[in-house]
């Protein structure tokens, strides 16, 4: 396929790094980074740009760049003449073990996040370790929260190596080495697997990758996305094990190994307190009355007895109810003069 | 199922005359009427009028209108939290036959037709023939051209049977005869048959009902689509019988039965004068240029030999693309003082 034949969909900051040396005479489609790009705007430029770039039914479409373009080229691929060819190059560690892979794909609308989307796997999913060699260190800890995420899911050995020796950003100018690659591939690996058994979440099993996302989402809602996903997901996960036991459902501590898995990430285990006048429990119960898997005062959770042994749980009632804000009330350091209500 | 719970949506003339027959107490989304709401703007609304209901992932959603609001309801239910449960209650002799069947759905964007979209089947399409009693005959035309398309494909009895007795609008204030109805469902009948062979458009057989299409969409495209399809698409299929004769390949000289049934379903058999001067042949070769299944110079069209006897071919060279510019000429009465370039 000669190169000038590709269509390649990027933000503005991935292509000045990559361009030149990826694909340089393909069509570059490129938007502007951050997650205001997932847009029905954004997507109707993206759509606009396949035209003017004469793609066809057979065209294929390459997205490079991180969760955000991952999301809004996958979606754009899914819908343009109805679906064409999408190869996906993921350039975060983030998009790496969760958005390129697994097949959604999707915009938000002005009423929330990931409201429009659809179904469909990328062909051809490319990791290029060497990518991840211009990632900040700020962004790596984002990927750890759901690499953190898939270890609880799975537990035995990929709980254990990611503690030790643990995946760690490359130093500068190097690449990950191969022991951390084949970490790299298992976590990914989880994912598919559990994926490949429910594709279009349908048989409840897909739901188990909400782990630690339900008080995360809840936690980005209330504070306006000013807490970052990752970021949220590292507290969700750490509310979930407190919740677990709460519920009288731990079967195993390890809290204390989360919180240090965590700690070594640079991801918090509190929510900084510039957040947390943001997230009284009132606010958190509206959260979670309006989850997409939720109705008012019966939520559902995903809930970890130990690494490697999770379920999704129907909570309701006071206890079970009580047991889930007392979780989501650990989190909070009052600010400073503030109290929780 | 409480009628409350349903989401419907339609457009604002069909509301007017359905609305309270139907489900008054169901959540109405309302369009205004015609093309200009396949868009990214209509779409929008029709999402965010989706959050507002408090639609979740198992929340029916009605399609209540004709082949625009099957289009429109039908991407929306395809996208909104990637995929909502759909059913399709086509209004106009032409959704029942055509739009509702088959799940292509989608939006029109500035470029042209039908570029975004999806294939998403309704759960049900049901036919309900009361819903043709307030159709202008008008429209019934339109869907008259889909019809007798549908009886080329099949052939046979049913190219019998659609010349007499033939498929004609009730009577104002009756119902169609049994008669009628079984013929309406002989119609839809051939499109499912050829969808089912092929549903998303992979195995060169759904390509069939293209038939009269590429010169119609040619005709829509030169025209700035001030020809309506069902015109377009009965100036195509005589012109693609025109088409078989040059090129050589008419079995049957069905030419005479197409041009009476044509007649008599009211559609046209020439280019209506006022648009004659936008279609030179300069134009219409690059209307058939930018085809979605073309390469320029190298053009695809459905030939039929005989009723029931079609098959798609590509036309390259001098002889063969001459026959498709007479064919398309034959169909143009030169507007008073012009001549055909």
């Amino acid at each position: 396929m000669p190169e000038e034949a590709l269509t390649v969909i990027s933000d503005q900051r991935v292509a000045e790094a990559w361009r030149s040396r990826l694909w340089p005479r393909a069509h570059w489609i490129e938007v502007p980074p951050g997650e205001t790009s997932k847009s029905i705007e954004r997507l109707a430029e993206v759509w606009s740009g396949l035209v003017q770039a004469g793609c066809h039914r057979r065209s294929p479409l390459v997205a490079v760049g991180g969760g955000v373009i991952t999301d809004l080229a996958g979606f754009a691929a899914a819908t343009y003449l109805r679906g064409v060819p999408l190869y996906s190059l993921p350039c975060s560690l983030l998009a790496m073990v969760d958005a390129s892979v697994g097949g959604k794909v999707g915009i938000d609308l002005p009423e929330g996040k990931n409201l429009a989307g659809a179904f469909y796997p990328a062909r051809i999913v490319a990791l290029d370790p060497e990518l991840l060699s211009t990632l900040a260190l700020e962004q790596w800890a984002e990927g750890m929260a759901e690499a953190i995420k898939h270890g609880v899911l799975a537990g035995g050995d990929l709980w254990s190596r990611l503690q030790d020796p643990g995946l760690r950003p490359p130093p500068a100018g190097e690449s990950l080495t191969k022991e951390a690659l084949e970490l790299l591939a298992r976590v990914v690996e989880v994912k598919l697997e559990v994926v490949a058994q429910d594709p279009v979440e349908t048989e409840g099993v897909r739901e188990l990758l909400n782990l630690g996302h339900t008080f995360g989402h809840a936690l980005e809602w209330c504070t306006a996305y000013g807490l970052s996903h990752g970021r949220a997901v590292a507290l969700g996960l750490l509310a979930s094990v407190r919740l677990a036991r709460g519920l009288g459902l731990l079967r195993v501590d390890f809290e204390g190994e989360l919180t240090a898995l965590l700690r070594s990430a640079g991801l918090p285990t509190q929510l900084p307190a510039e957040h947390a006048r943001q997230c009284s429990l009132e606010r958190l119960s509206a959260a979670l009355d309006r989850d997409k898997k939720a109705r008012p005062g019966h939520w559902r959770f995903i809930v970890p007895r130990a690494p490697g042994q999770v379920e999704a749980m129907a909570l309701q009632g006071p206890d079970q109810l009580g047991a889930v804000r007392e979780a989501f009330a650990s989190l909070i350091m009052p600010a400073p003069g503030g109290t929780l209500r």
